[in-house]
């Protein structure tokens, strides 16, 4: 059985969490296919440890989103991988002061070798003179999108001219490389602000606009307010297992969005409770599937 | 891409969700392979009304299943499918004063008919002289099942000689039913505590045991006391979106069943923190697709 | 700071968890003090393993509630408290295989000494003549109730004339010590489906009806099936952790009811997410201020 | 009864959530009175919103923390209720439709009116001059502080010399207004990354470090990484309500850091999953009195 033909069953049962797994595949779908509508990728967490790496590159080479949002976290990750480490399969059980001992930071049963940091300081050192040329966090991470591996994310959004925001890149173990040179007194100077211009411009030029949305936190909140400059995304699919209760912006169903404006009353939306892991693949493989 | 492929990439990234999926899989099909292995399968929650009731069924007619243990709820949502009636695609806003004037019971955006209950009434009462022969509930649904329309987990389970334990019967729709019955002064004298015996004996006679999970609650609970005779499962997978820091028993990961003596400390056993409206389609048809 | 003087000023802020659990002090209370209504307390999960084990004692000897919902576990957790052990502090990163050869039984952090099963066998056989007079669960529990250790919740309810309703009683400890005596070839005919007739009498005599949920399962759902032989509940708290989306009963809000005639659509009714060893101690506390 | 005799019961029985929050009051109060240890506040989610304003200012104004990271939007909640703008109790259930064209952006159940923006925007605006001589995101949000109406979170900090870290700052209402001024061809120039000296600094000149998150996302994360440059914390106290499965930042328990070296393995560190409006309450309430 295809990965689309167990989607299109899920779509007949259509309820729970089956049901909103197949609507948001419709929904990406349809944000794909319609001309008139930007797709932005909203992503944080743990997707690059958790194995999705990958899967993001293609999305990306695919052109299947035209405004990537993430997390410094995410942008580190891939960075590590594109160096040549890898994530290691773990035990969320294991001891953690050994483990520090032994030089791997977990993230659940994810491990990663600290010793990519040294790698990943001499990277960054490498090319600080280009970087340091940024004004904008977006330039910066277009510059270090060029000398990226082959093969990364940061590459592949530079190949592919899809813009990457990061609102809190310097939360991040870039952030903390670009640290290390502030402290050798070397300069950089990337406004905080600047790169609102370019998100708001585009989300007001577009006649519609699509948000995708990996989980929450600032890339999801950033977007959202980018909406508010449009008429609301015409299409929303979001993965999050956040709960609407506690009032926070990931866990927010997407139909609140409507109150503030950032999601049109007419759009398609759907939320899905299910960890990306296993949603994620999925929907790629079926919207891949559908734009054969 | 076929979903067992899927599968297997989720594999190889091994981590989080998708690990945790894929190695269910694994253990799901070894503990069918492993011919001194019963699989004993605990299924609480509305995977009626999510649609897995085909799913469900198939289970049982492949024989992937020995013993099936369940909630009075699961089965009367089966015999509601059975007699004619569908459960409808609605929605979780919907207003519940209306729904309820229009003779919907709601669950989240799975609607079923209230009317659904008068033919469920007269076919309870049709067969309530069979019923009432029944010692003990395990009987009494294997008369249920032996009376019940084709294509139903009831009539498949009889069919197949999957013994079904429903600790709380009462607990249900049929209970309902039986009460009907009783008010008419109809008998019925069904020992509450008689088919401890036949679980555990079944759990003790077999060399190896499989455990495999849908939701918490009494039906992962009976069939973990069960195990508590037998050396512990040898195999064991569990679907829930229920956390562990509130020590409820639905929420318990596997692991601490080994205190208990329920599960082997050799054992092979995952937790799979997913809606199992996504989970168990994924892992039945990769499955599936391993035995052909 | 006075426990209920917070809760004032959570009610104050309205909104969220701290306008739930303050919305709950008040529904609760206006339950109890509404002379024509009936309490029904449905209470399932490790209550007892997580401390909360007086505080249910307390609220039956203050008659806060009439009718006492709940699992085999919480009762046999109870008794294995009133004969005279200890759920300990422990860890929920312990290993497993040495509780289990220590003899401690897991439940996240709280241990139960394995040997409380002995006392609790030799306790059960020493009665089981009475017991055994028993037709149906209810009368089972009362009879146990009379002959437990007082200070527990079983011989509270019993001296208050709470009746004690546990549809899946066979589902427990409890219900492994009744195996114990039928494999001893002793007899007791305990009618499964008996009770129905008395709960649902209750629910149908009384003028109004309040519910209160401790977690949901099987206590929850067999009072919200009495529920529609009354006019549907005035009055609803329920605390859990379990989410709508994913369909089951457990999670499902109390809003829910009222399209299945549950729940009175003018009733007074709260969701509270949060983990009950918090919220039922800060309820507790605030009703009992208010009620002096 | 009051809430410190609540808690203190809370710690007698030691387990699941009341023994997680019994414990954080102990550990938030040790960090507090030892004077070798910094307090780090990390604070994300809807806390304004869900009316914790006045406990976050009385935190400030007490010293119980000497740093606040927090987001974007808590430092937005915080300027619009100190310009005299309310937080609204509603319903989670309202049309969004209706509440957009009435003006209302809603959170859950907490409203806020939308009009609140227009006198944010003639604030920022009338201290811009002021604001733009920033070069770091701390000193913007000190000159913001300096300019606050009084009994606001922001004004807290400012004059109790509390450095506010708000990484991703342009993910706001704030970000939105100082846009607003940029499209109008005004200046500032504020470093993304200049602030991670000074955090870094202040955890790696301290004997020993405490970190208190309430939520997590950017707060959290970067705080954690600041604490990477110290022999990790010694004291940790965490609310959140995600899960560690998902393998994110957000969810990830205390322990994991010490892998990191984010955590001092003899550290004292406990995780609370519960609402933080629930939760922070009751552990500042308790911590108040004992600290009398």
């Amino acid at each position: 059985m295809k990965v689309n033909d167990l989607v299109r069953q899920m779509e007949l049962s259509g309820v729970m969490g089956a049901g909103s797994l197949a609507k948001a595949v419709d929904i990406f779908e349809a944000m794909i296919k319609d001309k008139d509508s930007k797709v932005f990728l909203g992503q944080a967490g743990a997707m690059v440890p958790g194995g999705m790496r990958q899967i993001l590159i293609d999305m990306i080479d695919l052109r299947l989103i035209d405004v990537f949002v993430t997390t410094g976290a995410t942008l580190t990750h891939d960075l590590v991988e594109a160096l040549g480490f890898a994530h290691y399969i773990g035990s969320e059980h294991a001891d953690d002061s050994k483990l520090h001992k032994q030089g791997f930071d977990r993230m659940y049963n994810s491990y990663m070798p600290n010793k990519a940091y040294e790698k990943l300081e001499d990277f960054i050192e490498s090319i600080f003179n280009e970087l340091s040329k940024a004004k904008t966090i977006r330039e910066f991470l277009s510059i270090l999108g060029r000398h990226s591996p082959k093969n990364s994310i940061l590459n592949a959004c530079y190949n592919n001219n899809v813009p990457i925001f990061c609102p809190a890149i310097s939360d991040s173990g870039i952030g903390l490389m670009v640290w290390g040179q502030l402290v050798k007194n070397k300069n950089i100077d990337v406004n905080a602000f600047a790169d609102l211009k370019e998100i708001i411009d585009i989300a007001w030029a577009s006649k519609k606009n699509g948000v995708f949305y990996i989980g929450g936190g600032t890339p999801k909140n950033y977007i959202q307010q980018a909406m508010q400059f449009s008429k609301g995304a015409s299409y929303g699919v979001q993965i999050t297992t956040d709960r609407a209760e506690f009032g926070g912006s990931s866990g927010a169903p997407l139909k609140e969005g409507i109150s503030w404006g950032k999601l049109d009353p007419k759009g398609r939306y759907v939320d899905v409770a299910c960890d990306a892991t296993i949603a994620l693949p999925i929907i790629f493989a079926s919207v891949k599937d559908r734009l054969k």
